[in-house]
């Protein structure tokens, strides 16, 4: 898969609810995912598809989602893109709500990809 | 300044149209300034302010612009942040109408920042 089409099978497995099955697909084995800041106390930096997994299954048991929104993809030359994600709901331990927005940058290598960098 | 002052100093310019006045006090003397396409012909990349605040003549020559609005800083680590754009205007030269929507990806290295990238 070239740059665009691995950006526009990463927005619809969000916007479809299967960016968890997508991991295989589209991340290298030891891709990097970078948060903006250490939010988790486990660090900011975690590697390898099961830890991306790990978060994906933290986040969707942590919170209770009510609204949200994918962009279209945005491209930079031949190994980058970047995402924007708006979600609203709330902390289901604190009952506290959110309206957050972020942005996702990606790096693409040998047709995977390789980093995902998060903006907050 | 640390990131989050010059993040916020570089959204406030380009609110307020000062984006280029912000050029000497926010950007090292040879910072970069990529963009997703080579969109002018004259490459992706160019070096300095000077080549940059042409970049900003450029586009201000070109376009007619009838809305803008422009994020709140994202920010990632110690050292970037990201920016959302939306302008809405049209091309001078040929009338046609634009509505576009970008990311710029900052870094920021002994307070000035010395890489910008956008991607569309």
């Amino acid at each position: 898969m070239d740059l665009k089409e691995i950006a526009n099978e990463l927005v619809a497995g969000c916007r479809e609810d299967r960016a968890k099955e997508n991991l295989e697909k589209l991340y290298a084995p030891d891709a990097v995912s970078v948060e903006a800041v250490d939010y988790s106390g486990m660090g900011r930096e975690m590697q390898g598809r099961e830890a991306i997994r790990g978060k994906h299954d933290w986040w969707e048991g942590a919170h209770e989602v009510s609204g949200a929104s994918v962009s279209d993809p945005f491209v930079h030359g031949e190994d980058r893109f970047a995402v924007i994600f708006e979600v609203q709901g709330k902390v289901k331990e604190t009952g506290e709500a959110f309206d957050m927005r972020e942005v996702g940058v990606y790096h693409v290598a040998d047709g995977k990809i390789v980093r995902e960098e998060f903006f907050y």
